[in-house]
């Protein structure tokens, strides 16, 4: 079984942003993990699998909507739920470690109280404090921070049971 | 059709907030709406349901389980999902207003985040500050606040369309 | 809690069988249980639910929408999905008793198929030959056979457990 | 973007029809199709995905559970959805063609009707006649049937738009 890393963010975000999760797709890579996002043509979901894509790796995208249309040209793996938002719960059940990006989207909000509902490791990626605080007071240590990819990703090898 | 108000809270509460939820449940119904919940024997579902059958209310809880052995004895109308979690977004997407309660367990979490993303108007009944100020961070004046279920309940009248 | 009767069928149909439907709706709601349809303003759903309405019944729709632009107007209870035909299991999941029309439309095989999987009653109302043979094939007498919405009644009678 | 190939059928199965699986798995991976099954470690979903990985294919097992107690350990990718039947609209959507194996079988049946009903390319391995008869009658000449996997994988190749 393939180790499945789950990448999080907004569907909008600005240059900085992409590329940060363009890098942490990039790194996930490096380390022979697949990539697995909401698998969308924008935001984060188009930029990590872009930056996995640039280093050989595996990407897989759990789409909400019930064709490709809207679908990131980077995902090799299209999976198709027709759910629309509900899909986010299979995001994270699918992970062994999700991280977060920015949180300041309310996907991925919701992603990360379902993560931590799933007992998963999160670890939350540049997150804005209102984020942080919220998720901090709930589930304490469980939740991880990291201020830069290449700190998220080493947190994931430490989360990684292998 | 009838006007459908959500409450959402968690599953394990106190006393305190098992009466809030209790008196919520009553005066949704005394309003002549209908109460749907997460439809749970346990905290928020449970008491908002009994407090809505003792003034008479319809009440529905869509549970995330796929038989009844965890419905509580107050639910009229059960909607079986057998989805888990992504139960939430049914929850949310089902209701003309979303009323959270107390604010501090990941699935509520998870139910303010997907009915903000889905438009919906949302009131916050004495939800923890962390939660308040995420939210309120991210929808501004889309998100609703109130310290009393008499309190929520003119904010929902006000809302409603009707 | 209610009874709740889960009625199944195209959403294209022609005049008999409407009619079929809505006397089949109408006969539900005389016996007081609630019926629940897929939702839709067409076919089989807005038939039964006109019918179950013309005699005060309660009338659940559980659509595969994420909005109520394409409702019954003779639901009263819309439960919003935004899952597509994934809905079909919760429709069956919901129901005591499953009463599939026709059995000539993919959808009204689907929640046939997912209703004996789940253990529920099902009649198979005026199906097609190849559907009956099928199911007949495959769960033997857990499938019952009606050739009137009268039937259908009286052998849903016969299953509810009081 | 890979091709994906879902292959559909029966928890359960006895070893003639293991032995079809099997082969049929081995047959996609030989042409370099990712396999998709529902992922358990039984029936056709396991001895597919142990063909496919024979011929050192990759497997997608998109699994109803929560978790991965009964994950087949032949499955490289699992998508964990935690909803039960309704996963098996996922699995068809994200095929680009469908194949069901023997047709005997409730969930695979409620798979073909989902993917005829998507329009997908649907192709029926030694179904029963009772199941043929039925979807003939209804989707006509989108139904393809085949009589061995050698067969089925012919039919694949011209579906495939590439």
């Amino acid at each position: 079984m393939q180790k499945i890393i789950g990448v999080m963010g907004a569907g909008e975000v600005n240059e900085e942003e992409k590329q940060e999760a363009f890098e942490l797709g990039k790194l996930l890579a490096e380390n022979n993990w697949v990539l697995l996002t909401g698998g969308r043509d924008s935001g984060v979901m188009d930029a990590a699998s872009q930056g996995a894509r640039s280093a050989g790796g595996m990407t897989i995208g759990v789409i909400p909507d019930s064709d490709l249309r809207r679908l990131s040209e980077a995902v090799e793996l299209p999976i198709v739920t027709g759910m629309g938002g509900a899909r986010n719960a299979i995001n994270v059940l699918s992970s062994h470690v999700v991280i977060a990006c920015r949180g300041q989207s309310l996907g991925t909000i919701s992603e990360i109280a379902f993560a931590l509902k799933a007992a998963k490791p999160v670890i939350l990626l540049n997150c804005i404090p209102e984020c942080v605080a919220l998720f901090k007071k709930i589930a304490g240590e469980r939740v991880l921070l990291a201020e830069s990819p290449e700190e998220a990703v080493q947190l994931t090898k430490e989360l990684l049971p292998f």
